[in-house]
């Protein structure tokens, strides 16, 4: 209990039994418990940049095969189209709105005084009070004062750039130490995956969470000598066959260590690509818009789940899902506390990866900032307002009244606006909205 | 030589013999002589609508897996972004210009006289000469009238559809003669799978060619009541569906037949989506553009290759090869002959495949009717001219002096036109037209 003692928070805890809430008796033998979790996560990956994603000229066979040798999730979505709140979101499995995370200058920066707020629960914390190693290998970007960095967020180890590659000099941290001040951005894929490589190693006997945050293919890129010159699409595409090469190593190495069976595996990224970069950026694929906008390409991330022991390979899932849902999934499958005493924002998605249901939970909140742009419930998505070229000298920000209306399932590109034609959906997207807002308690941004 | 001379033309043929012209000694054991061909045809299929190239709602798992068995091509062309041009290149290998078979009326209409003229040399009556068992089933579009059809083109057995399956009333053909005239359509891709299958199980023994083009996804879209609302994707989603599942029933029986190690399967479509009809048309992905223009959302297609005795399964080859490549491919596969009297546009794709070479040819002319749009070498393509929204009431045709040219490795959605950056590629690109122009005789269209 120390972690939570420590942050001196009192709140109900209630045991998840993993045998009653998620899976069904047949499932108990093979589904062990405890497995090791791992969370891979990429920085401004567009939806469209992988091979199994259907990019042309990225050559992403390790990315591929764990897809083939797992599931791949095609409407799974980010909390934020940016990176500190998306990362919040995803430690906290809470919503950036409800604890500050958002609005303000948008993410932290180097002048930054602040940092996701201790009184928040950390994935890490919950993993870590089930008796698991954890590490986090990456770019943090939720507060680069001590006391906000990975070790006192409940992450044992802690190796990494504390916020984003473009603002330099940055600096290369070692627990809570600076050891490096600019370091070669080229090396950092590989020196990540050999640190994480050390961590399964010395872990393999007892539970851990791995945490990877790649620093890329955020700009400006860069790969190692190795990977520079090898792909088709040019430096984006090396700098993403390099993390692809991360992920294969990652995945030979458990499977030397006779952990592949045990062991979660999850890929995704923070948010879409940075498309006012350019040829530097990525391509959201079929999805319109990136980075900075509520439109599914701005939040809509590839995502891949492995599990031998319980996921059945290869195949493809398309019920909705968000990085708010890996908190409740990773605590149950770790026979996990979920605190009581707050909100969260997400659903365990086990039984819909293990198709025992097909819905986990089907109502996405678009944010940008502390604004509510967009909701999506089911197959249909409402634009309150929406924002083009959000990075761009000519970016423009509308509202509308009625909302844009679009059916994300047989619509993905978002082209064709149904407003007209069904006016009660908009009535129930509406009252989604109120409902939500009515459970909001206003909380002033950290990000300053 | 009966169906040659039938056709009462002479030409040199010579053998190529397939240990010489492409494959080495090591892979002679393995590849068989003569295995069987078949050719899965899609209409009006874009880009982005299989599960394993990227579409997030239209679930493809018999393709999936043909691509996981086989290789994934993902800069693979078609000859013109419109049915009957692009089929007529299928069938011959050769550029519609060099013949007549494009500009005029676009495509043939049921009130149309011609056909593919009977001096062509299809692929169907090489691989017949080499003692295969043909079969096209499926929409033809290469002529209506008796003497045009199928079995006057080297096909031993036809069923299907002559022309699109919106110019009603579509009649349904067995051999040469009108079997039924508005056929449910609903039943279609039913009814080719299971002569398709017939057509196996019968010819199990001998080496056999089977061509299915399916009359769908082209609009009006019609699935089986099996299909109708499985998708998420709409009717669109259905039918594509309904095709996946006719390429398992395929690949089924293949494995039931113990055909599968010595089968070259081969998918792909003839043209881009038909993006005017919106949601009843389909997507290219990330691609820009699509049928009935010369941007890569209309000519580049999805297409899957699997061979188990040469191929090694589960990769992707970008590497540009087109459907002029099949012919010559798949007369060296039959052992086979190639016509030395007529100019060919396509290569050898075989030694690709097998990862002998990474390039066959990398020159890829885009015709819209008569006029010669585009050319790609390498990674570049340069548009002399484009038409954007072809169907639309607005569509627009532009020419551009100097052309625009795009990197379509590094940016495949064309978006970032590097003309002023690169002249001596436009130079170069130039001297490949004026090559190739010095190269044609002019030849009326036959499409009227």
């Amino acid at each position: 209990m120390n972690i939570f003692i420590n942050n001196s928070i009192f709140f109900v805890l209630i045991i998840f039994i993993i045998a009653s809430s998620c899976v069904n008796s047949s499932d108990q033998e093979k589904i062990n418990e405890k497995p090791n979790i791992i969370l891979l996560f990429a920085d401004d990956l567009g939806y469209g940049d992988l091979g199994v994603f259907g990019h042309p000229t990225i050559k992403t066979p390790n990315l591929d095969q764990l897809a083939s040798e797992g599931v791949k999730l095609t409407q799974f979505y980010v909390a934020a189209s940016i990176c500190t709140p998306s990362r919040a979101a995803l430690m906290t499995g809470r919503l950036p709105i409800r604890n500050g995370m958002c609005g303000g200058r948008g993410v932290f920066f180097p002048d930054t005084e602040g940092g996701l707020p201790q009184e928040e629960i950390t994935i890490a914390e919950v993993l870590k009070e089930q008796g698991y190693a954890t590490a986090c290998i990456g770019k943090w970007h939720l507060g680069h004062k001590p006391e906000y960095l990975p070790p006192n967020q409940g992450f044992d180890y802690y190796f990494g750039i504390p916020y984003s590659n473009d603002m330099s000099p940055v600096p290369l941290i070692l627990g809570t130490e600076i050891i490096e001040e600019g370091p070669d951005q080229a090396q950092l894929t590989k020196r990540y995956t050999e640190h994480a490589l050390r961590f399964i190693e010395e872990n393999s006997e007892s539970p851990f969470f791995l945490y990877l945050p790649y620093t890329f293919p955020h700009v400006p890129l860069y790969a190692s000598a190795e990977f520079e010159g090898t792909s088709d699409r040019g430096l984006y595409g090396d700098v993403v066959q390099e993390i692809d090469w991360s992920v294969g190593e990652i995945m030979k190495t458990l499977k030397e260590s006779n952990l592949e069976e045990n062991t979660f595996v999850f890929f995704t990224s923070d948010n879409g690509p940075w498309l006012v970069m350019k040829e530097r950026g990525g391509s959201a694929g079929m999805l319109f818009e990136g980075k900075g906008s509520t439109w599914e390409g701005g939040m809509r991330e590839p995502a891949i789940a492995k599990y031998p022991a319980a996921i059945e390979p290869g195949w493809m899932c398309s019920a909705v899902s968000t990085t708010l849902d890996l908190f409740p999934t990773f605590a149950v499958l770790a026979g996990g506390i979920i605190p009581q005493d707050r909100v969260l924002d997400g659903a365990n998605i086990l039984p819909v990866l293990t198709k025992k249901k097909t819905v986990a939970k089907d109502t996405v909140f678009y944010y940008k900032g502390q604004q509510l742009y967009a909701i999506r419930k089911g197959p249909w998505k409402a634009h309150f307002i929406t924002v083009i070229r959000p990075y761009g000298p000519d970016g423009i920000t509308e509202s509308h009244e009625p909302p844009l209306l679009f059916n994300v399932e047989t619509d993905p590109s978002e082209k064709y606006d149904k407003a007209e034609e069904y006016p009660e959906i908009i009535t129930s997207i509406l009252k989604i909205k109120e409902h939500h807002e009515a459970g909001l308690e206003g909380v002033p941004t950290r990000i300053k």
